[in-house]
């Protein structure tokens, strides 16, 4: 292991918690810490983050550089995004700003599914590959995409949400902000998932499935674990998801023309369950000279991959890469760009 | 207007015709000349293409220093795709290597959609703006994508195939190689306004549409016509299309969080009646704070589109931009990278 004396902070900010990670020039992680952030206003965030980042310098055996941010896009009260990778405070102050502040260290902020594959491109599943497609399947359907070695931000930052891209246009409502129908999201995510497998268990009340149902509220892992299990209709369930996650990554494939089509986030512990229909629904309708050039992977990094990218951030913006997003240096009075 | 004193000419090879023009620096197309392509093989397209070279050279006032090459996707007898801006001949020579070979001039070549979407950017509707989707409507539904200024080609230059992302996961199936179903060519291209159209005629052969259909084979044009007269079933065949493509648009939009989105092609000579409900249905799916940000807008290049982007691509290869994409140059005996 090569001495490396330059350390930085990765976090990885979520509307439950905030994963924050003391991260070495080699990508590894030293230490975490993490804090709840259900509920928490914007000036109570600051001070969440600010202790996490204390408590990590504090078992520094080097010097902490800097400190990215990823955030997921949040929407105002109004229903408005608020601009993804600039959360505003009282003041409109950007949160990457205030941290900078009170830290003393240069803070760079980006979307946290751009964080997810910007780490899968440096040190995980897509290393050395420049064209990669990440989707995330949780709650939700996140993503990144990597285009010629560079994360795709968009006009406006706010880019690359692979979950709201349509293949049903007629199809179920998507959840919370997104007004569409037949999205990846509605489709294709953890809730989906969920969703079919308590229709199914409520007309199989006397399957494995309508019992586990009947003993308490379905969830990915439980339906995932009677997958796992070889039960039928949790099978089906997770099939029906898989071949929609296929549909949309025919699409992506058809769009990117990538190297590699990365899954991650929850629902992906299913491995090939989840991965295997997905791949073969991808390879029926993608361009076959594309399907013959990219590979489906499932993702390295599990729940550190948001702050491991916000890490591998810092580090570019402290070296001045061009690419990072926007960047707070402390002393500025002005929100970065 | 200020003298220029260089000269390109730029190509649009499509598989009727090839359409060529002589364009100065400040991408005025000074003379054009057309070829027949139909049925011509490799040898045969590469000695129409130096008929047309020579015939623009021998009108042109100052010094032709380039060529630039806009080429479709075109299948080998496979049914795999040739490299799409690489088209084998005997031997393997790309097409640019060959052309550059006859002529003695440098040849930048592309695929035909992103040459489009480059004359927009650099010339037309998108002028000044850095994240751009063009939608080009014709017989099938193509497309080119600018991302961060620069065109987004893919690992293996086949990106952009933006007329085979699926809109429904089980719709009708896809035009041609494309093995997909559902894709925006298969529900919102002209081809699928005249079988539409021709489906409301054969139900309703007593109306305008069906005696159109009864003298005649329907087109895009006929169909465009009786809806621009007021004709209700020739409008609800533009606005069923119209608004598969909209919702095309909304997952475009959602991934690449543009400036603008364009359309061209064919179809959208009938203007405000396809972009209208295709906005339309764009605005009410795509996330709203894209939505905000993102106008559509008709293209501004018709049937030159893809010889002025071609001529702007040969431009930019004689100044060596980081623009270009593959490049031959005359007395070069090996394939351009």
């Amino acid at each position: 292991m090569s001495v490396t004396a330059r350390l930085v902070i990765g976090i990885d900010v979520g509307g439950t918690k905030a994963l924050a990670g003391l991260v070495n020039e080699n990508l590894e992680i030293i230490a975490t810490t993490k804090r709840a952030t259900q509920g928490a206003d914007a000036s109570r965030l600051i001070d969440l983050l600010t202790e996490e980042v204390e408590e990590l310098r504090a078992q520094a055996s080097g010097e902490v550089v800097g400190i990215g941010l990823g955030i997921p896009v949040l929407l105002d009260k109004e229903g408005r995004a608020a601009q993804t990778v600039n959360l505003p405070l009282e003041g409109g102050t950007p949160i990457g700003a205030a941290l900078a502040e009170r830290t003393g260290l240069v803070v760079a902020s980006d979307n946290d599914a751009n964080c997810a594959v910007i780490a899968e491109h440096r040190a995980g599943a897509a290393k050395g590959l420049d064209h990669v497609v990440l989707l995330t399947v949780g709650t939700g359907v996140g993503g990144g995409v990597i285009v010629g070695g560079r994360p795709l931000r968009g006009a406006h930052g706010m880019g690359a949400e692979l979950g709201h891209i349509v293949i049903r246009a007629g199809g179920r409502p998507c959840i919370g902000s997104c007004p569409n129908h037949g999205c990846l999201e509605a489709e294709a995510s953890g809730s989906a998932l969920v969703r079919e497998a308590t229709e199914l268990a409520q007309a199989n009340p006397g399957s494995a499935l309508g019992q586990a149902l009947a003993s308490g509220t379905l969830d990915g892992p439980k339906v995932t674990a009677l997958a796992e299990s070889g039960d039928p209709l949790a099978s089906a369930a997770l099939n029906t998801i898989a071949r929609s996650l296929g549909v949309g990554m025919s699409s992506l494939a058809n769009i990117f023309d990538p190297d590699v089509i990365l899954i991650g986030g929850g629902v992906s512990a299913a491995g090939e369950l989840l991965a295997g229909p997905a791949r073969a629904e991808f390879e029926a309708r993608a361009m076959p000279p594309i399907v013959k050039r990219t590979e489906v992977r499932l993702a390295q990094f599990g729940s550190e991959a948001g702050l491991l990218g916000a890490a591998i951030l810092a580090l570019d913006a402290v070296d001045g890469s061009p690419n990072v997003g926007p960047v707070a240096y402390p002393g500025s009075t002005t929100a970065p760009a």
